[in-house]
């Protein structure tokens, strides 16, 4: 590609010199010929070696290469990597070692590697790409243009929508983590509902996602779920969430749409966080606990500011501790003074 | 089935249709005809649209539906539960792909799904599910009605009790985390020893026990771990304990029977939990700490009650600020009044 | 052995019969005959029970076994342990499931077990020691006695140095959590970068390593990883570093040579941690943050020093306010006084 098509692709506005060959991205600190960078301060000072540059407004023409201008150069940089690299699917076709159900269906175009298992009654629609050692469990459907990299385990029922990236050694649909203490010992509660994955997720590594015990785990439509993550049976996210790794959501906890979550946040069950939380790393969220709109922090969690101003607090303990001191000092002097 | 004989299976009271027909289970709040539900509220006011409703003493007799009295409702619902929904058992026999050393011995009705390897001198007894990509090493021993999920794997040496469910991604029998600085890098501390689990245990998916470095990592019988949970070397658990996703007991540690272990939990390495006491999520438990019995709360752990004193202690920090410097301003007005 | 050959290979001074076989090791509390077992402690008064014992300056002969005193015993024992334990590696051959790309390069003495793949251009060198299940991609270098232990998945151009340990279900090379708010959804950012991890490393059960966004993720030679660790996109770790369970480390950040970090701790993004800096279990540390030589403690982390004060103080907080209350009183007495 020419660097005058991406600043169309983008709709950008481009400076210098558009015939420029494109042909990889790269990081801004690795600029060089040939490649597609981005950068989002207007004032960073260094050479283009050669390559174009998509940068805000204000950033310089650079005389050795080129720069397209647009409003946020970092999600153009995302929808221009798109067109320049090709795609890494594998070839389309079954893998003689695959061991495929008789009646589960399977769509065209699709690519199915070794080792992989598709159970009694599973659909895998057209463009799925299964990775090496998968396996889909029975009345499994995996929608149009999944991908399951190697190892991944999906339990039976599982409903998966299209466009969802699994990646390597994800669980979806194990059992929920339901007991109930009978005299001296535990009974398990039956843990027999399904997992329902909307469209254009993406699942971490080694996450896990259990069914519902008796209704759905559900996971809207664009949520995107980092590594090692635990969501529980009966968990239901919305549209758009966004949960950075290690975090863990306990059973029938509800997170709306537009939530953000950080690394290693744990919720408590029956909690619900209200469309457009923010919630920062570490935090706790108790049980039953309902998070509103805003920043929060902690556990358990308060909103970020008056997290900050406690902790300023704490932070000044040993001053407050001398000032008390020094108001002893204060009063034993003017008793004596008496 | 019938609601009588789930009320004969029970031990419940029955009032309303007994020859109403169960077929599947449900929740409360998805009743309806031919499923068993449950309710623990007396009270709860709502339709029984046609189902039979383990419920507690007090709850009224339904108009369209049954209720079958008993003490505690949700333990019938899970024994009631057996009953009625059929086992989901793969069927007996060995996928022509498994991998099966010659030496290894298999019991009656064992079911071994695609693509398992079982090591040399393994034995696996009588009614095991192993589902399709687990891995079972050399010389392991696996009890009656064990279920090994999709993607298990089972180091060499493990030995495992009856009716134990292993669900996909574990990890049992890795090398423990032990190295010794020595000059200026790290020498491995031998990991020689093994795991050895208890019968009716449950482990969640993409949980890690670790093999003993020279002795064993033992799981007591009847505790049930959750997804994510990491268990060190040579951690000795009790019976009937019961943890939550993604805690980490560090090596050594021992907890006693009947203890619970919120998520998220830390231990550190040689600490000692005993029977009977409760941590709540997110706790931190430093190294060589005895806890004892009660619950538990923060980092470092401490009783609950403390935790919650100190806690509003903490809350109140900004009105003991103001109210040493309204003693300032007293005993600057009474200097200036002498 | 015999013991006298342990106590040349160690360096140590024998104390007692030399001529002591020694055919396995153990725990210094199951010391028995043809045992190697070690102490650290000169008065452990337990008796020897025909083991050999390695030990530090002071420990008595005993009369039942022999001694070998050094100055390191526990180092002295793994370096032992090496030379008595007989490697269990597998035999090398490649298992005829294994499905292995054509233009792959397979070097000496390989084992290579059932159901593995592995990938096109990719180069397995001497010695390296594949199990079960394992998933290599394409343009993947495995150096020279490597261990990938059974349902491993290592991401396509993930580079990997010699002597590397790879525990069962760690994922390598999966994509980074990076995606860029557009409008009312997330796009993903291009995670096309690779995976280069140094020799002499080893990698905990269901560990995750990120590639690089652009770029690399780097681990250096020597470094110990845990069970369960979340290492994000572009993240590099230097030499030496100990990385406890549980712990994740966001993108970007560095760990230099000779680090120490417990268990369960999260780092943010772009952080620092000096070389030889040492972070307590479960601590916080911020996005961009420098964190120097020492020992921190806490979230956010502080200096062990300063955290034990300030928890001091937060235990204190009750006598304060009690102070306080008191100091009130004595004012209102005097202003009663006058």
């Amino acid at each position: 590609m020419k660097a005058f098509q991406i600043a169309e692709l983008v709709g950008g506005e481009l400076h210098g010199d558009g015939e420029l060959e494109i042909a990889d991205i790269a990081a801004f600190s690795a600029a060089g010929p040939g490649l597609l960078v981005f950068t989002e301060k207007a004032d960073a000072r260094v050479s283009a070696r050669g390559s174009s540059v998509l940068a805000p407004f204000g950033f310089p023409t650079p005389e050795d290469g080129c720069v397209i201008v647009v409003a946020a150069p970092k999600a153009a940089f995302c929808i221009a990597a798109g067109s320049i690299l090709s795609p890494q699917m594998n070839p389309a076709g079954i893998h003689p070692t695959a061991v495929i159900a008789e009646d589960a269906v399977i769509g065209e175009n699709v690519s199915i590697g070794a080792f992989v298992s598709i159970g009694n009654k599973s659909e895998i629609l057209d463009g799925v790409e299964i990775h090496d050692g998968a396996f889909v469990g029975n009345k499994v459907r995996i929608g149009q243009g999944c991908v399951l990299h190697p190892n991944v385990s999906i339990y039976d029922n599982s409903i998966i929508g299209d466009n969802v990236v699994l990646h390597a050694g994800s669980v979806i649909g194990a059992d929920g983590f339901g007991f109930v203490k009978h005299n001296d010992s535990y009974l398990k509660f039956p843990q027999v509902g399904r997992v329902v994955i909307g469209s254009d997720v993406e699942i971490g590594a080694n996450t896990c996602i259990d069914r519902g015990a008796l209704g759905e785990t559900l996971i809207g439509d664009g949520t995107k779920i980092d590594n090692l993550v635990q969501i529980a049976h009966n968990v239901e996210i919305g549209r758009n969430v966004v949960i950075a790794a290690q975090t863990g959501i306990s059973g029938s906890t509800v997170i709306e749409d537009d939530c953000v979550i950080g690394g290693q946040v744990g919720m408590g069950d029956h909690a619900r966080v209200l469309s457009g939380a923010v919630i920062g790393s570490q935090a706790g969220v108790l049980p039953g606990k309902i998070v509103r709109p805003g920043v929060w922090w902690g556990t358990p969690v308060q909103p970020l500011d008056e997290y900050k101003r406690q902790n300023a607090l704490v932070k000044g303990l040993q001053r407050l501790k001398n000032e008390v001191k020094d108001l002893r000092r204060l009063i034993r002097g003017s008793r004596e003074g008496e």
